[in-house]
């Protein structure tokens, strides 16, 4: 299977550390949006909306949005639950990441590590902090009772969250203020297989 | 079961829908966010990010964001496929639905329909206009070959971007230039059991 994203994307990095957890193989292809990579007839005829991390299977059939293809890659696995509730939570942790936490965690990253924080964006970057926060305290409640976010064990939500919750330091968030969050990075990163983000 | 949700949005509706599509028994309790009822210690106990709609299990258990609801309520049923490739479509959908269709569209409506199209609102107005209509497109040219969004089949995927797509002109956004969109809400609509937003 091939894997078309980039490397500095968080939502592209999950699909690869889920990957890398699984043993799976697979064939990276370097995008560049920048470049328009994601703009042309070809890659749109793969994806109608044009956007990465993008799976395509050796049949050539397609997926896109990130927690989707991790969620295919893990069916089955020790990663998604089979029991309807628990497989739910998960899917519950992946759209409240969506919704959210990469909106305000992901894209202030990207105003202050990418853009360099400019002056006409120091307003948006401000507003993202309050939703970003709230997202961590969330995370931090449920993570000073457990391990990993549903329970004892890691799952699919587990990767979903660590790809922007690891690096938002890079989006002005302070994690010492969330010890069981730090705790939880460090649990993830112990996971059998883990590969870090380049 | 009990639902917590405030009929007049979208989110909520998708559950009540799936519900009945699916013929199942449910106590509905009225939420108003703005009255602060998600706010206090007992709803924050039951979510700790404070948002609707919210499902409580009989047991106590508790499952929150809207799609997640709606697959656990599914699972099992004719409208969640079982195979892996056909179950991730359905998350695709919905996860565009969460970070591509709802933030435009459901906040376009949300500016004109409950603020009222203020002055100061029109610019956001405005700027949602663009992403609504890109992730409308991506939806017209998937429905132009597809009954339902994943095939031939109505699934929780098509229960979930009904909700504010079938509003979506409470938004601003003119549904005539979408003709395979308009089939489709015609075809949801007439699924057995279906019930309208009230």
């Amino acid at each position: 299977m091939k894997i078309y994203g980039d490397r500095q994307s968080g939502n592209c990095y999950k699909v690869q550390l889920m990957c890398d957890l699984l043993g799976l193989q697979y064939q990276w292809i370097d995008i560049d949006i920048l470049a328009g990579d994601t703009n042309n007839a070809e890659f749109l005829a793969k994806n109608p909306l044009g956007k990465i991390p993008l799976l395509e299977l050796d049949d050539g059939r397609c997926l896109s949005e990130s927690n989707a293809i991790i969620n295919y890659l893990a069916f089955g696995s020790e990663y998604l639950p089979d029991t309807p509730y628990e497989l739910a939570k998960v899917q519950q942790w992946q759209f409240f990441e969506q919704y959210s936490h990469e909106p305000f965690i992901a894209v202030a990253r990207f105003i202050n590590k990418y853009l360099g924080l400019p002056e006409d964006k120091k307003q948006e970057y401000l507003a993202k902090q309050v939703g970003g926060h709230k997202a961590l305290k969330t995370m931090e409640v449920t993570l000073q009772h457990n391990r990993f976010l549903t329970g004892a064990q890691a799952t699919a939500a587990d990767v979903c969250l660590y790809a922007y919750t690891h690096v938002a330091h890079e989006g002005g968030f302070d994690l010492t203020q969330y010890p069981a969050i730090q705790n939880w990075l460090v649990n993830v990163s112990g996971l059998k297989g883990f590969t870090a983000m380049v």
